[in-house]
């Protein structure tokens, strides 16, 4: 196995395999054509109410687009006509819950966000989505050692698996220190102060196709300097336990097996770069670097 | 002004003005088209000696190649007949005089050179050039700081600009570390022992067309943290003098001037984001992550 896979794993989806959808001319997502079909028909109550709503245009041949029409709404009751309709949907038991946390709904930045949208339903939509994940650390006497979390047995994505110290996903508006600090205390029982100490040093890309949809995602890469005699305590149940690592120890991991969550990897082959472990000897050194930050459609 | 126009203005070049040249189907470069006439004719006579040489082909509209017909010779062999055509065209006044280093003709990565090209032509052929660049930092008591170098007024690329502490081109088939150490004494008098003690921290890229032709260059960046009492000197006369700045002076000036040599604000702004100076509430952090690793042709 090569760090390269792991980029690979992270970067899996065909264009033609989803149809972009957004509005007055920008793209806002991506959408498997069925779902399109699904989103235009639980629209379609919208449009004889307002005009608004969902429709598939054709422009040529492969160049379909579900365009939304929602000129003259404002954010909130955008926001509102897209949960109207995830709901009907729900109904149907073709999107799950919500989640009850909202994701911004942007054609790039988190500043530019049109309106946003149930967490849960952001793969779906194929929406951008934004995170910061933390390596936490200590300077001991024969190098760095990393702390990695064990995910708890009962979650529901990559139960088991191995994980960052503190990663979290970044709500629409969240803002990024509030949000950092929530998630060091959330999961790894960190005070303010030290969460505030976080160092932000990058950030990495990638999409991937899942079963739910597509998913864009643009991860905010933080470095945590923690005193050696600091043991993280999970308080939310998403990790069952703490370990600290040699850095050498999560290297060979990460390079030989698939035992960290799939985007954690690339947030340590980010942080190995950093800090010379992964060096140029290294053939794939530049193809590392450059695709660490996929280009998102 | 903005870190991003550093960005652009390394990354100047426009397809249309370039046609790739290569052999057996691997593009090794890319040439202006009246260098690549040019270069035709002066091999003329090596092809009515072994039906080697360059020809132009054309694919179709827009699919010009400069093809070149070296089946059968090893690199050897390769280097002699580029050195060959170089002269002709030196002694013609198109090309300046050698500079006697050698610098590698891949396709992709250092260790998969074809052959080797004097340093002063790999711009007019186009070639991925590789380089060493190091920033030297000492952790004051209020921050880190920045050893800056302004470059000699004699120089003939950029006179009295700023600089990186060490910077340099790596030859072909150079080892990295010797090589570091050779630039780390050369230009700032540094011993091998300090020398290795630089971290590799990453890479950047850039594209840029030039009066020569084009430089797609990959730069290998270095951390080497210093102790407050070292002050480098110039043994080789590239350096007029080395100042320590504060960080946020050295950021300031990337952001707001051109006083450093053009690829150096590259090196700076990488160190900028992966020391915390430059944070995702920027927002312009994502596309500055990402566009400091520019795609080659």
């Amino acid at each position: 196995m090569r760090f390269l896979d792991h980029i690979d794993a992270c970067n899996r989806w065909t264009r033609p395999d989803f149809l972009p959808w957004g509005m007055a001319g920008e793209i806002l997502g991506w959408v498997r054509p069925p779902f399109a079909e699904q989103i235009v028909a639980a629209s379609t109550a919208l449009k004889s109410q307002s005009r608004s709503g969902f429709a598939l245009e054709h422009f040529g041949p492969g160049l379909e687009v579900l365009s939304w029409r929602v000129t003259d709404l404002d954010p909130s009751a955008r926001d509102d006509q897209l949960a109207h309709i995830c709901q009907q949907l729900h109904e149907q038991n073709i999107l799950p819950a919500p989640q009850g946390e909202r994701y911004p709904v942007t054609p790039g930045r988190r500043d530019q966000a049109r309106c946003s949208i149930d967490r849960a339903y952001a793969p779906y939509f194929g929406t951008r989505a934004f995170g910061q994940h933390l390596n936490g650390y200590v300077r001991g006497r024969n190098g760095l050692e990393l702390w990695v979390a064990r995910r708890a047995a009962d979650r529901r994505n990559y139960p088991n698996r191995l994980d960052n110290m503190v990663a979290g996903g970044l709500p629409h508006e969240a803002d990024l220190r509030e949000n950092l600090r929530k998630e060091c205390f959330e999961e790894a029982g960190l005070s303010a102060e030290i969460a505030d100490s976080a160092v932000p040093v990058g950030a990495i890309s990638y999409c991937r196709a899942t079963r739910a949809g597509l998913k864009p995602d643009i991860m905010y890469c933080y470095d945590l300097e923690l005193p050696a005699e600091l043991t993280p305590v999970c308080t939310d149940g998403e990790v069952a336990a703490f370990e600290r690592w040699p850095v050498e120890r999560v290297m060979n991991t990460v390079r030989e097996t698939d035992e960290f969550k799939l985007n954690c990897n690339l947030v340590i082959i980010d942080f190995l770069i950093r800090h010379g472990y992964i060096t140029p000897d290294d053939p794939d050194y530049f193809e590392l670097v450059r695709r660490l930050r996929s280009p998102l459609p």
